[in-house]
């Protein structure tokens, strides 16, 4: 057998049979993810011949390769499915098994118990207990507290003075379950395969994101002339001050690098760029560099710095756009053309879309000089790593192989492993999926054409189930490229619909500049935005909606604020597998809850729940059901629902009434406060 | 990292990714299994970066290491899946995998026929295609018949005299499209892992079984004494001619060992035998022997080669019970006193469900001398299949470790690859599906006491589907432990509803000595026949139901003979992953079909219709909707439905009366003949 045709290699069937271990990723081939602190629940198939007992453990393995055992319940006795709930304490390569054994003490205890009632062996079946809790004391270490409770059992159990029910007694009682559980005799242990287990930092589960065109920042246009001056890293950086005050955790900047100047497009996607035209950020190389350069209208690697230095003292760390286009006259072109598809006619091919040509972008060929384009693209990553970028934005990664992914991701990883990747792949499914199991530690999503409360529904339930085990969603209302019909039509009241469902349903979402202004025009005819960003400068004129400006109390960035307040004060919205959805009349309002428990089973519980009223055009009475289990409350119980929007409060129960919509707010977001 | 902790080994990511191929069995660690000319289909997730094309082969790979190749067709195009239906010309271990690859034909072809339409690049477009022409031309290896097209389109697509259209015609034209898909050139070929596939014999899959106790045929009572004078195997194989007769493929023979003396059971398992009582075949082992003897009473050796052959003669297979139990005098139990349990005061431990023991077994314990137990075992089958043995009717195999079965069925495969495993495991779902996975060739099933339509229709779902990858099913609608109460009280038309869909649901059905004489009285109070023939002589006078006899015509011999007539004759019944159901307004009417299409697709095509009354109390009238597709027939077609039972014909199309139940027959099995 050659290499190519590698065989999966079979796990060998333990001595106590353990399948159907999950999650796992294309049967183990990938890893299965988390975050630090992010609880999942491991799930096997595991039993035995016969009747005898038996018992499963989940061991997961640290990166220093130290094993901690938990006991798992056993969930579902007649398909003998078992569960348990694991949680990494750090970042690194962990692993997680599942394994079978033969339980003699639990054997014995559920004969006993029995055949004494019966009066069958009885004399023997308190020997043979005697002797099991022995073996429990000489084959696994205890305290002496620890050991008291069966030393005890032991005694009675031989003591024929008292009446067989009263020696049984000791030997089957809590005390000695408790014991016997947290510390078991474990015959015939089986382990079932090991999976390995990435755990990365919050950061890649849960933040919030703001989008900008750097040069947009701080350009001004002479309204005589209707030139413009490009804003600068330096004019961009005054602007973090606002990000992090509306309480964003990620910048991200769109390319910054040198601007190809041959077939430059101009607005709204023309084919000729006049002179004062920018040109697209994604239309990268001039002979000015490349993608390890600076444009100079921005300003230099030292300004670079003092951007990344600024939101740093903000706590915003900086995302910087990957996007792997060459404009023709990108430096690569004339030192690597064989980095590029050469046609039959000795040009280069640019990128198409049969019949539509981008005459200003050539595509990387990456099966012409794997290693060379490899290793080229991996130092213009450090270049950025140098400079304290922390994240990627990978700007369409689905055109790039994804065994280059693979590799990018987990070289970055050795050495920077807190590096965190976002692939914008608005692709088909697989890929999509694809490029999570392969190391990106988030995806952009549907979610921008996911309107109605049934697609929601259907789609964060996929998001949330077997998926969240290598795909992390990023959620995003608009994008400098997508402007979805219900933001073109449904006035401001759906922009605080879209954006307060995506700060909720799922923990990591992101705005594009803009939104909080509901520029809702679009260009005709298609999904976008009119007057395209990445084409033209745009002075935003922000001190206009500040207070005592013309357009004072027009913003949206003050809902943003609290919503973001939100987020961060409520440790259950910074999880993705929590959500579970609840039922409510009208078809347009939606509920959903998020619940999470710190600090193990003593410690503090906060419950949200969320209800949307979807249509943004008109205000909805409905009843919300609520799964009260689902909030950790009885069917019968009373809450008080604190109402984070308003502060509002109310006295709730199983169902309740809400009236939502445009003539008052379209969300609640409560915080639910047990009496 | 020890053994015991095995890693899975992820399969590399190719190039041109392949993932999500199934059919697998827990991840590839238990190989897939189908019979000689079985089909099955092969799905997979195969997708690649950007816009080319790609496309995906499943390769299949015989026992000499030979290999296949087959085009898969693209069933899903937003999801990326692909399908192929693949099928074994011979038993051995094969292996299947899928390649996925970049197709540079498909991906000029699509271009080109977009780009010359709207005259973009048009020479160019032409002159390339020529080149990939060439490039299949000259790195495909084809006969000069099959490169003929392609030369032509070489030659069409330079000829600058023609206009574009003509010159690109040639080039995507379908007898280039073929010969590109038969001998395809291939980029970037990438390989997904390769899953282990055993290919068994047809009797794995397809059988009909009866069962007999050997004793009973040929016992007779002395009507004076009440004292029985047992049957023996040469009595016993004067039944085969008319077991033959019936259409049986397999006869099953329960014990044939020694039974034990000590605590032997009496009738209806009461705990004391009298002396004439002849025990349970099931408590193996007593002076005259162990599991390799043949019980004094039964005859010897050669009696039992002159069963063998006389059944084999009549065409019929020998599966012979293999019950791992032994009574207090199983010479193991002093030869070997170590291979049971033992108890605290010195005794051997009987088999137990507490409170409840059962004296006249000993379970063996394979956790204290595996090595000498395995090896004792191995010796024991061999003596059988060395008179002739074929298969083997596993007791209880859920009592036993599953890892002796793994090893057991593959170490006599070894050097007996025909031998068929029945595993008669009425136990938990996991186990059940498990022993399918580590090799029984088939599973006795929860048929038994599914009678209900949406249970059925439910379960052939299940067992059709998935687990027919690993599970074969085999339905019987008694045995002899087990009289469920739809049998009990259905009278003669339940008997006939309830073989008839064992015979047509799944392909392997089996029968309990007795069936063909609605033997329906249970023992007060359980799901058993009163006077279970486990623990007596039964002599069931066959001549009486003979012509002439005294109950001549009571008897459903005939009506089995004609249903295993015609499982014989309809190639669409020996499967079963063809099971397709079709809507019926009555709840208790239930309709499938099966469909085959013998030698390939220019071949004959089979297909069976099945419409059955499951009210065996009600003569019941309803509207039978086909899925027209379903049956090889488009929506507005007509067709003839000969009913194989009656004999008559009917013009039928998609919605159909049908009339079934006890004042008629309760059971349709239609063969679709078209006009």
């Amino acid at each position: 057998m050659t290499a190519s045709q590698h065989h999966i290699v079979p796990p060998t069937l333990g001595r106590i049979p353990v399948l159907e271990v999950g999650p796992r990723v294309e049967q183990g081939a990938f890893p299965v993810k988390s975050v630090v602190g992010e609880p999942f629940t491991v799930t096997a198939t595991v039993f035995r011949e016969g009747h005898d007992g038996v018992s499963a453990t989940v061991v997961t393995t640290d990166p220093d390769g130290d094993q901690t055992r938990a006991p798992m319940m056993l969930i579902s006795p007649g398909l003998d499915h078992w569960s348990a709930t694991i949680c990494a304490d750090r970042t690194g390569h962990w692993s997680y098994r599942v394994e079978g054994w033969s339980n003699p003490y639990s054997t014995w205890a559920h004969d006993a118990t029995i055949k004494i009632a019966a009066d069958v062996d009885t004399e023997l079946m308190l020997e043979e207990g005697a002797l099991v809790l022995e073996r429990a004391l000489d084959e696994v270490s205890r305290t002496a507290a620890e050991a008291e409770p069966l030393e005890n059992a032991i005694v009675a159990l031989r003591d024929v003075t008292r009446p067989p029910p009263a020696r049984l007694q000791p030997g089957v009682a809590p005390e000695v379950r408790v014991e016997l559980e947290r510390r078991p005799l474990r015959d015939l242990v089986s382990p079932g395969p090991a999976y390995d287990w990435v755990v990365e930092r919050e950061r890649a589960l849960f933040g919030a994101w703001y989008e900008i065109f750097p040069r947009s920042e701080g350009a001004t246009q002479d309204h005589r002339t209707g030139l413009w001056t490009s804003g600068t890293l330096r004019t961009a950086a005054r602007r973090l001050t606002a990000i992090a005050d509306m309480g964003f955790d990620v910048v991200y900047l769109t390319p910054i690098h040198p601007i190809g100047v041959i077939n430059r497009k101009g607005p709204n996607n023309t084919p000729v760029a006049g002179p004062p035209d920018p040109g697209s950020p994604y239309a990268i190389g001039s002979v000015d560099g490349g993608h390890d350069a600076i444009a100079p209208e921005l300003g230099t690697f030292a300004d670079f710095d003092a951007f990344v230095a600024e939101a740093g003292r903000l706590g915003l760390e900086v995302a910087l756009d990957l996007a792997l286009n060459c404009a023709p006259d990108h430096p690569w072109v004339t030192t690597h053309p064989d980095w590029f598809t050469q046609r039959a006619d000795g040009t280069i091919a640019c990128a198409e879309n049969p019949p539509k040509k981008y005459q200003d972008v050539y595509p990387l060929n990456f099966d012409n000089d794997p290693a060379g384009i490899y290793a080229e693209i991996r130092r213009v990553v450090q270049v950025w790593l140098d400079h304290g970028v922390t994240i990627f934005r990978v700007d369409n990664p689905h055109t790039k192989p994804l065994q280059f992914w693979q590799w990018l991701i987990a070289d970055v990883a050795a050495t920077a492993p807190d590096t965190i990747w976002l692939a914008e792949a608005f692709t088909r499914p697989a890929m999509m999926h694809a490029l999570g199991k392969v190391g990106f530690q988030q995806s952009y999503t549907y979610y921008t054409w996911r309107s109605k409360k049934w697609e929601l529904e259907e789609y964060v339930t996929e998001l949330a189930g077997e998926s969240a085990t290598y795909m992390r969603p990023s959620f995003w209302p608009t994008t400098h490229d997508i402007l979805p019909p219900y933001l073109q039509y449904g006035g401001p009241t759906a922009w605080k619909v879209r954006a307060a469902l995506a700060a909720t349903l799922v923990p990591t979402y992101g705005i594009y500049a803009g939104y909080e202004l509901v520029e809702n025009v679009a260009r005709p005819g298609v999904e976008e935005q009119i007057d395209n960003e990445k084409y033209e400068f745009k002075d935003r004129h922000w001190p206009d909606y500040e207070n005592g400006g013309p357009k004072a109390g027009q913003s949206l960035a003050p809902y943003l604020t609290l919503i973001n307040e939100i987020r961060r004060s409520h440790p259950a919205l910074h999880l993705l597998r929590n959500i579970h959805l609840h039922h409510v009349d009208d078809e347009n309002v939606m509920a959903f809850s998020k619940r999470r428990t710190i600090g193990g089973s003593a410690g503090r519980d906060d419950t949200i729940l969320v209800i949307a009223n979807l249509d943004p055009h008109a205000t909805r009475e409905s009843t919300v059901h609520l799964d009260m289990a689902a909030l950790g409350l009885h069917p019968g119980d009373g809450f008080v629902a604190h109402d984070l929007i308003t502060g509002a409060s109310w006295h709730w129960g199983k169902d309740n009434f809400v009236r939502l919509g445009p003539d008052g707010e379209p969300v609640h977001i409560i915080h639910i406060r047990r009496f």
